[in-house]
């Protein structure tokens, strides 16, 4: 006899991409930010006081949320502070859909969205992307067609890199019973004369959207994100389904002083985004396709012609020490997709794949 | 229109002890251990390679499950790390209790139990304890005729303070039909010749053993806790239903280095129990009954006759700076919970009740 319910088992689990183990491996596998976090990001470490560890941090992160505000010029109470992007994507299922009732998302995307829906035994209603990669017009009358509550977009798209504009969301915004989630966790990327969806908040009840300081900030393992609504949104998230602690002393402290440091976060942003261009134009030159990414990684089609098809690529640079993704899934599966790393990491991979090519010629 | 479930807009959210802002506060309102956490932790925390915080932490942390298998002589599949203890009973639920079925716990309990239910949608059922606060004789077959899923059992027990001996657990875990959970969060301040339940494991597929940093390691403010219990129940919450990086890096390096330091957590322990019987005999002193204790608190009757009752003398109290809990429940409004605290404290709170009572008498 087993003690799980029978969505758990039937379900499995998220699966993230490799962590080498090897410190110089080349690592362009999970997004993360090639630079290192903030120097206030060391000093906030090292000049916290752990004597304090023994009380209680602060339940609502209310410090963090504050400094959260500030930046975006937002209310506090329009503000949750959760760990990671990843549990206000839990919150949002656990608050606002019921077993059984519909989870919306597009096809592809980033792959948390249908694992969070199976655990709360949701059927997931999942509407394919155009050939480009762009939002279909029917997307929102489909899901209100369909009835589900929430639907999940992530802007700049994932894995693709494809970016929605403004003035395309808030229409969806309008159009959908649902509440929508934009996952900006990509945001920090994006050319400066796009735009973030947090100015829509105020005209829609039904808009959430979620931050994180992962990929912006460099911190990945230190599991800060938020999300930004309408009070009416926000408060049973914050008062009512979250973990009651769910932030530690330490990560508040830290995101807080990460976040006061905008001007080294714009540089790294924008050191990446000038080695995603080059990086762009290597692959291109090598002969791949790239669709066009707001986002710090690529996705790279892999043409029919080349001997080495995308699943061998993938493993063939993994001998070498280089690590980018593979989905083995529809419309993905000639396809790679690589975050960009140091130039001195992307000059390693371009070599790496030029090598391989070379071989199988 | 709301977007809540109905679940959600019914139900409050879990309530915490204040969290008084002055630093020189007599905080004995939420059972955080007086004495600074180890003095490894301050030197992990500020050893920390921060710069690593860019990568994802191990999602699985099992550099800290090792050593949690390492001190417990259990094997790492038989272990999950959690953000505090409440984590782990998040993911009981969740992995466990389908909306609908049934959660079992005792009357008084951990006031966190109730609210994780009415998050899952769960109905529970709560078997009071007899007078002297023990476990009926009747509540594994009341719990079987009820059919519940999964039973929480505190102990030591909150707010009260017993303890249950293991062979009664035994009994339990032999008797119940569910999955039995046992929450030794106070487990650190037991004496010396009561045990743990982790013994009882490889014997039992339905039981699982919560403990926490927060309360034997001075680590409240780190939310690290975890879960032993058999593979089958270990596998699905670490594969399936936790969030895949649910601790970051920092708090995984200093919860391998607090546990590394036994010494001084038994040490702290030590002092607290000595504390312990010296706080309990002052307040005997001043009329009070006293539930006899092996957490790190006290559960303290106010006697009929005294003028001032247990809210009036906890509201007094706090006019003193001086904060301890109050529990507007039935077979608790007469009562206050008073956390151990240095022998400072617990002297200002003496005599801080000294002069309340002298004063209405």
């Amino acid at each position: 006899m087993s003690y799980e319910r029978d969505n758990i088992r039937k379900m499995l689990g998220y699966s993230s991409g490799e962590q080498p183990i090897s410190a110089d491996s080349v690592k362009l596998n999970t997004n993360e930010n090639p630079y290192p976090p903030s120097p206030n990001v060391l000093e906030a470490g090292t000049n916290f006081q752990y004597k304090k560890l023994r009380l209680y941090p602060d339940g609502n992160s209310d410090g963090l949320r504050e400094a959260i505000s500030q930046l975006h010029t937002v209310k506090q109470k329009n503000v949750i502070a959760t760990r990671g992007g990843d549990e206000l994507l839990r919150l949002l299922v656990t608050t606002f859909v019921s077993p059984g009732e519909k989870i919306g998302m597009t096809y592809p995307t980033y792959s948390l969205y249908p694992v969070l829906a199976e655990i709360q035994d949701c059927p997931i209603e999942s509407i394919e992307l155009n050939p480009d990669w762009t939002v279909p017009d029917h997307f929102a009358s489909d899901m209100n067609d369909k009835g589900v509550k929430v639907c999940f977009l992530v802007n700049p798209h994932a894995p693709t890199g494809t970016f929605t504009n403004q003035s395309r969301i808030e229409e969806l915004a309008d159009e959908l019973n649902s509440i929508l989630v934009i996952d900006e966790a990509y945001i920090d990327f994006i050319d400066d004369e796009l735009q973030s969806c947090i100015d829509l908040i105020p005209r829609h009840n039904n808009l959430i959207v979620l931050r994180t300081l992962s990929k912006g900030y460099s911190l990945a393992g230190l599991r800060v994100g938020y999300g930004i609504g309408q009070e009416e949104l926000i408060h049973p998230m914050l008062t009512k389904t979250k973990d009651s602690y769910n932030l530690d002393q330490i990560s508040q402290s830290i995101a807080i002083c990460a976040l006061e440091d905008q001007e080294y976060q714009r540089k790294c942003s924008a050191l990446i985004k000038a080695s995603r261009k080059k990086l762009r134009k290597s692959l291109e030159k090598l002969g791949f396709a790239v669709a066009p990414s707001q986002a710090n990684f690529l996705l790279v089609t892999i043409p029919e012609q080349f001997r080495l098809k995308a699943f061998d690529l993938y493993e063939e640079l993994k001998t070498k020490n280089i690590f980018v993704r593979y989905f083995n899934m529809p419309r993905l599966e000639n396809k790679l997709r690589i975050s960009v790393g140091l130039p001195e990491q992307n000059k390693k991979l371009i070599e790496g794949i030029e090598i391989l090519l070379s071989r199988t010629k």
